[in-house]
């Protein structure tokens, strides 16, 4: 166990603690858990230490905690947050990073009077983030098998599928598809819009029946704990001219955005790569969300791929690709690849086709 | 639409400020805001006031914003907490109630700085959570709905099953089922557990296949917005004496705790009424967890039935009574229904039949 990917990236926060000024980082619940001890339980905090980690939960996970993660396993008794006390005191921590962003302020409210006297929580938000934007290999082979998993649910849905479908029952196929191959569950609420209601990007399914226009499917899985996310666009008869001039546009947007990406790259340039196309088009006011955003243990992670974004890309992360245009009362068009950045550019790990599809 | 029930609920609250010694309460994105508004999208804020209601939210929310709720709606353009600022500027709100365990760390460390010079936030937790534990006959109609969808799609599923297949594949086609009878998503990760998996009270569904012995399926609906919970055993072939009498002695635990309740008693008498049946069987040890909770817009919700849970039951709360008993390497056993407290006693929700179903 020495040298799993756990224990490695706990290393890496060990040894980052002195220079942040850091006793100690103490890990709320979150997939930030998840990432640096291999637990999947619904209650825990971790305390990473220079030289040692303890993760903290109740009765309930005490088989699965000892079976999931190479930390010292405590159990508490009662509130988890007791036992982090306790711990604390035990073990003389004085200086505490604790994640502004994954912390309540009940919990922090509780713990905060509970510490000993010289004892104090530093914000420590963003660093595990940071590390998990970039990806391992064998975390790039996970986001792979949950890519090719939807696209395949996707594929044998849309080969069943027929005119006159309501949105939410193709919703629950697509869903049903993808646990039936492997996947825990969706990475995020399937979205299915058909006609006019395709112009809503975070449109939810509904019970409006598909039977003429744009359908937009957007849907991922989550498998093994890492998400995918794909966009595609299919039309139910022959499309009109509009429907086919707009559907080439931000295919277009989204190649030369897919072109764009590299390692060092600017985030924002990926995204200015994608308007820039639909500007030509006079479809840059119709693209009213960002170009992207990082996957990975959640569905949305850092890095954004937005107008102002300026971080620069790095060889490892795993993003999305996701142009789109949307005209009310017409519809709307997105077309979502999740792809790696490699060392000479990207891989577009999803592997289903994009031309506009006609059912 | 004055008298809409989220209407009724916003003024109770801001009928309540005054004594609270609050100007406004911020009600952050939980299914508090959507008790209060009726907006159900992923992103925005809530604050009353003594005479008015503002909703504010994202650009992609606008359509469905100005649906679902009658606030007053604000579209933020850039983050929801500037605007939230801006507001409490506008507005003159000295005196801002939070609620901590709905709110991060984050939120309260970047929005309170950014309030005027005088204004101060105040805890007011668990607020809108006790007004959410008594529902209305229309929330417990939808409750109703979700119960009977939900039992429904056990009936389905059970009808269909083959001894040999994998828990998992169980849980897709439950969840499946479930969302074909229109719910929108299960109210929390489907539990099938088979053999001596089914000793651990949150197991999670794994390849292993189900064919001997028993079978614990815990599973709920969300429909509407309103959760479901219901626990029922199967047993693969003939159970043997102890599984019979297990099963015998939880069943007369959980008809125990339903028989206790009643507006004016004691949750803990609840928990007490079950503990007690058991530990007459021996099995007081091997019940390890509570007898139920609340359930409503959320599956755990209050009020807690556990030991030392002090709060009195009213009319109208909606709760599950859900005792089991776990032997490891043996087996365990819950019975789970979902009831609601009346003038008289409880209605129990849950249709679905309680005898342990041989497959």
């Amino acid at each position: 166990m020495e040298n799993s990917p756990f224990e490695q990236r706990r290393r890496a926060v060990s040894e980052g603690l002195r220079e942040r000024g850091l006793d100690a980082l103490l890990v709320s619940l979150s997939p930030n858990l998840r990432y640096l001890s291999g637990f999947t339980g619904s209650n825990g905090a971790l305390l990473i230490l220079a030289g040692e980690a303890i993760l903290i939960t109740d009765s309930r996970y005490q088989i699965q905690a000892a079976q999931e993660t190479s930390c010292r396993v405590r159990i508490a008794k009662g509130a988890v947050l007791l036992d982090v006390v306790a711990a604390i005191e035990r073990l003389g921590i004085r200086s505490l990073g604790y994640e502004p962003a994954r912390m309540t302020c009940e919990f922090f409210e509780s713990l905060k009077p509970r510490l000993p006297m010289k004892a104090s929580m530093i914000p420590a938000g963003g660093w595990i983030e940071e590390l998990r934007m970039i990806k391992s290999p064998e975390e790039l082979a996970l986001i792979r098998r949950s890519v090719e998993t939807n696209s395949r649910a996707f594929e044998q849905t849309v080969a069943r599928m027929k005119p006159g479908m309501r949105e939410q029952d193709l919703a629950t196929e697509l869903e049903y598809r993808m646990r039936r191959l492997g996947a825990e569950k969706p990475s995020f609420d399937t979205i299915v819009a058909g006609g006019a209601h395709s112009a809503l990007p975070h449109a939810q399914p509904g019970k409006t029946r598909i039977d003429a226009g744009l359908v937009v499917i957007d849907m991922g899985a989550m498998l093994e704990g890492y998400a995918s996310d794909m966009t595609r666009m299919l039309h139910i008869g022959a499309p009109g001219t509009k429907a086919k001039r707009m559907y080439r546009a931000v295919l277009e947007a989204q190649l030369a955005a897919i072109d764009a990406v590299r390692p060092g790259a600017r985030t924002a340039a990926i995204d200015a790569a994608a308007r820039r196309v639909l500007k030509g088009h006079g479809l840059d006011k119709a693209f009213t969300h960002s170009t992207g955003h990082g996957l990975g243990l959640e569905i949305h992670e850092p890095p954004r791929l937005g107008r102002k974004d300026k971080l620069r890309l790095r060889e490892g992360m795993a993003i999305t690709i996701e142009p789109g245009a949307y005209l009310e009362g017409f519809g709307g068009i997105r077309i979502e690849d999740t792809v790696v950045v490699t060392a000479q550019g990207c891989d577009v790990l999803t592997p289903t086709s994009k031309e506009l599809r006609v059912v």
